[in-house]
């Protein structure tokens, strides 16, 4: 059960709800592409690493996604696990004896869990549930879920780095949102923040899954040893960031209003992430396999869209946006960042970006 | 798993969401008493009759609520059989041993989930989740679930029968939106889809529940040996009714539109409810008590209010009579009911009402 403090520092800003133009529904197929090359993975990992025993125990088969959002792509995980799970079955002569399988959809109690139940394949062949909360906490029982599944989701944390927006902390991040081009000090902080709350996130899971389950995570994060002023990702927020201070400049916000804001999102490495479960000590690491890139890059051959970024990002931050700057300033800064995003395209060829899949294991007590 | 024909064919109506002034959140007192006067037979449901093997064999004690629609009530529902689940616990000497408690709030796809989910108690003890469908199919993997819960919510029929709003069926409600001042074609029409809904409901129950798990369904009824035309709940229907054809003959809605739309609800009595038990042969009724009067009765002391009985009426129903009528005339509608009921006042004399809770636990394969 989430502490009543995790529950009430934590920070939650859902993907765009409902199926407008704005719509993460609408504006996530770069996400969706992540889930179609993880799937033969992810089938390779049920095959090769599901112990027999898991199959044989449950008469319920739980699998959960974590950070779902609305879909559709967390529908084509569900059946693309199912499907996987299914065939392991079959391959070890368990035919018969394939259980129900219960798939729980969950993510921050703000996403729009309407928009998912609704949009829901009338032919899933599994029971569906929702569970509202942050993956920062426990969010399932003890010893109650055989398959986790995580796609473009831990890298947000559960906040930003309260340093990065106190202006008496050497880690102020001023006219910054993010930790590409900051101080060291930014940087640290950020880096604190997510080993704190990727050990939340481990220790939580460690205690839901069952023993000799599996969990799947899909990162979105930068190469090994390569530094956040190359990270393509932050690069493209430092733009973002330099879009909200000309809204400074014109006076339509204040820059206070930018100073106090950060994204409360780490791109980690995949040793990083290596480190951290590691460091947790519940999970052994099964494999780790980098799926083709998903951000567009500007040296192929189709031409470098400003405005199509600019919906992309847009599905995924709104929320957070409007929440500390308002509903009013949504088009003119989606609408800038798009111009400025074609005019600095050279960062596609300098940044760098990686797209990893891990496969852990639960191999311990936590 | 729901067939495609029951989720084609159901139709849901789910409580007005959100929290106005016409929300089913600000306008369920009345349900709230039936909870509050179940809460201590619950209690003595869960220590008398739920056996011991029940608590020492699940990792997890699995809840479901059924038509939760968007709480408080169903957050009462829940704390109520938690606190009656750990006393049990403690009660047997087991202590040490009380599992993980997961509760599953379960209603339409249409319910209003965002609500829910938000309004979840900061403090419970135990883990939520929400599942969208139909009760009139399953739910939930086999075998799953330690205790059922619903209250006023069985009464709802997964359609109104076909019949009556048929105008070549011997059966035709012409006029009339329910089954009480109607003719014996009508009211056997209404009954047999009760029958066949009730029946679909223990199906699906008891695929879901443990053997020896508890349910506990408490109904909106009519005594025993009751005609409908009795039925005090079927009265205000009506008048309801009475309201939609003043406006047709007004020319604001067409005669045809009230002679298409029927209520899908049916007041069973206990012996009802105990006779489909039988059929179905999955559970035996270890109890049925009656519980106070929820509806205001004239004969008391307080002043009988129509537009109250009018707000009740229409936190429940502003769904279905928006999704039939528009959504132009629900005040007008809600309004000349408030009027026209306390004309009508004396209904509240001689319409005949109860309120039951009925205590099943599932005691053979199905």
């Amino acid at each position: 059960m989430a502490t009543e403090e995790t529950r009430t520092v934590q920070e939650a800003y859902p993907m765009t709800g409902g199926d407008g133009l704005y719509s993460y529904a609408k504006n996530s197929t770069q996400q969706r592409k992540a889930i179609d090359s993880a799937k033969e993975l992810i089938k390779k990992a049920i095959a090769e690493k599901l112990d027999k025993e898991i199959l044989l125990s449950p008469k319920t088969f739980r699998i959960a996604d974590l950070g779902c959002s609305v879909g559709p792509n967390t529908f084509f995980a569900a059946q693309n696990i199912l499907e996987a799970v299914e065939s392991k079955y079959k391959s070890e002569g368990l035919n018969s004896q394939i259980p129900d399988v219960q798939v729980f959809f969950s993510d921050h109690t703000s996403n729009d869990f309407n928009q998912l139940f609704t949009s829901l394949p009338q032919d899933r062949r599994y029971y569906a549930a929702g569970v509202p909360g942050s993956f920062h906490g426990p969010l399932f029982p003890q010893n109650s879920l055989h398959f986790v599944h995580s796609s473009s989701a831990i890298q947000w944390l559960s906040r930003a780095p309260k340093e990065v927006v106190n202006k008496n902390s050497p880690a102020w991040n001023k006219g910054r949102i993010h930790c590409s081009n900051s101080g060291d000090e930014v940087v640290l902080a950020y880096k604190a923040q997510y080993d704190k709350d990727m050990q939340q996130f481990l220790q939580a899971r460690s205690g839901e899954i069952v023993f000799g389950g599996l969990m799947v995570l899909i990162v979105p994060g930068i190469p090994n040893g390569t530094h956040h002023s190359q990270s393509l990702r932050s690069l493209t927020f430092e733009i973002f960031g330099s879009c909200l201070m000309d809204l400074a400049r014109k006076g339509i916000i204040s820059e206070e209003k930018v100073d106090s804001f950060n994204l409360p999102i780490y791109y980690m490495s995949p040793q990083e992430l290596e480190a951290a479960v590691e460091r947790n000590g519940c999970f052994s690491i099964e494999g780790l396999e980098y799926l083709p890139p998903v951000i567009p890059n500007v040296s192929g051959e189709s031409k470098f869209n400003g405005q199509f970024l600019a919906s992309y990002l847009r599905a995924g931050m709104e929320g957070i946006i409007k929440q500390h700057f308002g509903e009013e300033i949504l088009d003119v800064i989606f609408d800038s960042y798009g111009k400025k995003i074609e005019e600095n395209s050279s960062i596609f060829k300098f940044g760098k970006a990686v797209y990893f899949l891990i496969i852990l294991k639960r191999i311990a007590e936590n």
